[in-house]
């Protein structure tokens, strides 16, 4: 993987940078972006840093995330030439309305839109993380502890601290640059999984002691009485789904959580190759084949029912 | 790091070789075995394995798990010398009543028994597994798939897969040097992560409701009758005193879980910079920083005070 000279080139010669991320941005995103403008700063450059949407609350111990703005049209005023990171297109980033006089593109994803002056997609590469630590090492800047955090997030995030298929020797070799750089594993870990806090452990006993398994589908549901009982809400709720994907013999991992009376949400979790957009789609709902997800009213057991009969044909298809 | 000379020496001029690791082996201890035979024996030893109990089902899918043996008088008759694995004590291993005529040890445990004509204990190594590949390379010997799958599942177990603070850039330029060799890390990650069956979910949710929380320290506990419940057992315990982790407020997870009556096997997980081997010691027990065990006979309710008022002290001195 190396960056192309054009990109390093224009890094060079341009002088004020708007580094903007995709909507509701994860730790790959938020990582890259903050990790780029404090590379870009130090060899003099003007950088903001745009998103349309806040910076989550987990992933606030990242140095720097203070700086993500949401004012584009004050920061438009500064002409800057846009970097539009962990993303291909500028609808993207919300930025669809906005003409910028240059455009550089740094990302990782699979749909390539063919936007930007200066375009550097890897498909391949694990996250848009190594790209940028690929980038500030070709501008010969030397990585800080705050670069180094930052794109250690990023890669932790976007392959499960090293468990998913795109775990590399390459990535590894890099994450290992980013700790003798002064990233810390374990803070960062720590910050990114271990930081439920007591409420949200009792919710989630709760949740999982509903689980039910049928024909490799488990399904658990999370109800007004459990937020109530344990004074929680429905962003609590975030990663319970995965997690009865530890269990063996299971290939579809369900959980309704109850919007109102008798109205659910359905999030759908694939383990091995179920497309389970496929299944949410039945439901007038959609996601990706890994994770998707559909609104319902019905009485429970119906929902569960329903689920159950369609998700039996997508699964008997794959088996096939 | 570097292999001490006289190991290396060892290895090439003994012909025989028991590699014998801890009572109840975990990954570290598994892997390392198992990858350390298959080097041995590929520059022509004569290797036995030996463990006291049987390889835990989750890490059947080790390559060569099956060569474990349990007949050791059997194997004495060869009259081996002693490698040590994972431990640094004959005992730890129930080996204390047999004599060898040359014993090595190989281990990072805190605690060092002094057992070992050629001892090299390594209290900082984050795992076995990176000792015994740095024996392997010392001994010029080209990794196989094999070794590096096992290598990368010792590792991965100790280091929870990069996320404990003993994950350093040598550790992480280790594996990435396992995943050239051909260690897979996303299926090591699912067999270590996501093989539960369903029997051993339901014992995961009535050890997980037995929680307390007090001052830092959560506590849970296994009881015999959860077993019997369940139709699981002691192995199917693997990671779960990990768990309470994820609460914010913790500093240190306590699991305990019963072998007789009245009699039970304290677990100590730490979270951040505790040494919960120094607890364990107080307790006439041992192990690492970051884990660490201990026996005890009393009833539960007086076992739990005990470690709550001893935590207490080492909890304080690390706070001033």
């Amino acid at each position: 993987m190396k960056t192309p000279k054009k990109l390093v080139a224009a890094f060079q010669q341009e002088a004020t940078f708007l580094i903007a991320t995709h909507i509701n941005p994860d730790g790959d995103a938020i990582g890259s972006s903050l990790a780029l403008a404090e590379a870009l700063e130090s060899i003099g450059k003007k950088v903001f840093v745009y998103d349309r949407d806040p910076v989550p609350k987990m992933y606030h111990f990242l140095p720097g995330h203070k700086r993500f703005r949401t004012d584009i049209k004050k920061i438009m005023k500064a002409d800057p030439v846009l970097v539009l990171l962990d993303c291909n297109a500028p609808e993207r980033a919300a930025l669809e309305d906005y003409r910028f006089r240059k455009s550089i593109v740094i990302d990782h994803h699979e749909t390539e839109a063919g936007f930007g002056d200066i375009a550097w997609v890897e498909k391949h590469a694990a996250a848009t993380g190594l790209l940028v630590q690929s980038v500030i090492r070709s501008l010969r800047i030397r990585l800080t502890k705050g670069m180094a955090d930052n794109l250690y997030a990023a890669i932790s995030v976007d392959t499960g601290t090293f468990r998913f298929s795109n775990t590399t020797a390459a990535v590894l070799r890099a994450s290992a640059a980013l700790v003798e750089a002064g990233a810390d594993p374990n803070l960062i870990a720590t910050q990114l999984y271990e930081t439920w806090d007591f409420k949200k452990f009792r919710l989630f006993l709760l949740a999982m002691s509903t689980l039910e398994k049928k024909d490799g589908i488990v399904i658990t549901q999370v109800t007004r009485e459990m937020f109530r009982k344990t004074g929680t809400s429905a962003e609590d709720t975030e990663n319970f789904s995965n997690f009865p994907r530890k269990i063996d013999s299971i290939r579809l991992a369900a959980m309704f959580r109850e919007l109102g009376r008798g109205e659910w949400k359905a999030s759908l979790r694939a383990k091995g190759d179920i497309n389970v957009a496929q299944i949410a789609e039945m439901f007038g709902g959609g996601g990706h084949r890994n994770a998707a997800g559909y609104h319902v009213k019905a009485d429970i057991q119906s929902a569960k029912k329903a689920l159950v009969t369609a998700s039996r044909k997508v699964l008997s298809s794959k088996r096939s």
